[in-house]
């Protein structure tokens, strides 16, 4: 695949039109064009512009409803559950981690678990919410089913991101995580690329360790079988049923807390919603003791570890989230690389809504 | 090694004994006792009884201090920050874990972030005194820095367990688990039984993938280098940085919260506590909803997941909680494998505090 680099400000702009052209209001268009974007800058390709086409597909079948509006069903001043009713994901994830950190700041915690959602995008973009409003965050959302159980073989779990930020100098602390060894995304990528996957990242059919991407690509949402390994692969020995227990953590604050959909029933065939769930909470870790000096603990910690020794023929130990801002601020200066099927797909869209696509897309030279 | 089933009502009453011999009220010995023989109930040796002359020795050293009073030093309705005052990490933990159960009842969620306290023994057993009390239970602890970081040689961070347990039918989830690949009581039994590590579990020196378990055993509590590998392994692609950000997790929820020590500087030397860091959390699942509905709805998701399909040559797909269930009902009733070794230990305690061991050591014919 060709990639050429694109400048954010034109993209951003573009977003924001195409959003409202899909039926979104200005503001709900600039708060998904925010989450996609930010997807981008931060290196992660998967969750990024490359979804536009897949929304609109979703929006046209109806599994996506642009105008509706995430319903409060159970609260208390430290907890909610929202009914997405089957809304845009990261509008509901923005309102419920909003309302987390009201709670947050209002009590010391707040915990919103979500139902009847649709895939929010990446789930450290709520969790780093949280973060920049001096709090601790932390996201989770389920998906349709491709994590297997620990000596399964049919995908029963989602690939269930936990996300974590807290301030800190001089990167805040943000791990965001797929529960299996890699995500989907990457999967597609050995599969674009024609090349084997290593062993140790799926399983096909029947269970079996597999090289070929096509197993799961194929299999997985027919629902025949097979899946991705949970973090710590297919054995207990090197900690599978360590990955596939943090995956079910995940199920269990987003979709049992909620009363929503398990991975296992999430979908993306239908209209009226796939059923995502999520779980967005914030802490307001002043509860603690002085904010300031946790920061600096923080800090200092994240700090050690940086400057610890490395092994041998390593240069680098990096903290969580420190990849992150290298990424954004290099993008946001030397522009953000689209693949060409993906700048084909854009195009095709703005053609499609009459907009000029050379009026935003520009490409910055290498 | 040889191992003896020995009956669990002597080994309690011994270890009431005992525990008041060092020092305890026979209220705290009794508290300590339940939290060390459940591990063995639980078939998890390397926290149990085998522990005994462990304390013992951290008793007369000083760094655990018997009559030590845990003092409250933070508190708002959701929260608190306990200081262990270098007391027993049992007692510690379970206050900690009974005012965050208080406080899920009265708030609906109680975080309790502790520093200067002591090895805890299993972090299920706090998770589980949550779930039996209706709530779901999360348990953290930090612990003598033996974890390395991706790219890096020197270990920076505990073994850092996370346990979340919760009410189902008909076993209660309950993981808990090492963010490492394997526990160093893991490593402990490759060197009794020297026999090589598996490559993929831990590092030397020099950051190199090791088989030899002394590297761990020896070099890392001289902090000479090495130490296990996160969950996910030595490699990104394999998720190594994964495991890495889930232990670091622990040490931001234990250490950094409370205003103890990261697992970089608890330590097992001197007098005086070992600066070991927990955190627990209750909450009130009720705050989302029905209960009942709730629980059912986990339950439900369980029985999926263990009846979902077998991989090829598996024959049965566990959920967290469900082995450690088979394993007490077992041991209740067929008695608790103790190796010679640790017979032979509990033999020389006894002789030394004047109690006939043979009193309650009661051996059980296989």
């Amino acid at each position: 695949m060709t990639y050429s680099k694109v400048k954010y400000d034109g993209l951003k702009k573009l977003c924001h039109i195409v959003f409202e052209k899909f039926g979104f209001s200005q503001k709900d268009s600039k708060t998904i064009t925010d989450v996609l974007l930010l997807s981008d800058l931060f290196g992660i390709e998967s969750h990024g512009i490359q979804r536009l086409v897949k929304y609109y597909s979703e929006i046209k079948q109806g599994l996506i409803i642009v105008d509706s509006i995430p319903k409060i069903v159970e609260e208390t001043p430290v907890s909610a559950v929202i009914d997405g009713q089957a809304g845009m994901g990261q509008l509901t994830g923005r309102k419920a981690m909003s309302l987390a950190i009201q709670k947050a700041k209002a009590s010391g915690i707040g915990m919103v678990s979500v139902r009847n959602s649709n895939h929010y995008g990446i789930a450290g973009y709520y969790a780093k919410m949280a973060e920049e409003a001096g709090l601790m965050g932390i996201s989770m959302t389920n998906s349709p089913a491709v994590i297997v159980p620990t000596f399964g073989k049919d995908a029963m779990l989602g690939t269930n991101p936990i996300a974590i930020s807290m301030p800190a100098e001089p990167y805040p602390f943000l791990m965001d995580m797929a529960t299996s060894v890699v995500t989907r995304g990457k999967i597609e990528v050995y599969n674009k690329k024609k090349e084997p996957l290593p062993l140790g990242l799926a399983l096909n059919k029947d269970g079996e360790d597999t090289t070929d991407p096509h197993d799961i690509l194929y299999n997985v949402p027919k629902k025949l079988g097979g899946g991705l390994l949970p973090l710590g692969g297919s054995k207990e020995l090197t900690g599978g049923h360590k990955g596939y227990g943090f995956a079910l953590a995940v199920e269990i604050f987003t979709a049992v807390l909620s009363g929503g959909l398990t991975g296992n029933y999430v979908h993306l065939d239908g209209a009226g919603g796939s059923g995502t769930c999520h779980f967005l909470c914030a802490v307001d870790y002043g509860i603690f003791g002085d904010k300031k000096s946790i920061e600096n603990r923080l800090s200092k910690y994240l700090d050690e570890l940086r400057n610890s020794r490395k092994a041998k023929g390593a240069v680098r130990i990096y903290t969580h989230g420190e990849k992150e801002v290298e990424s954004y601020n290099d993008k946001i200066k030397n522009g953000i690389p689209i693949n060409d099927a993906t700048l084909h797909e854009i195009d095709d869209i703005c053609h499609f809504f009459h907009i000029n696509s050379n009026d935003y897309i520009i490409k910055v030279k290498d």
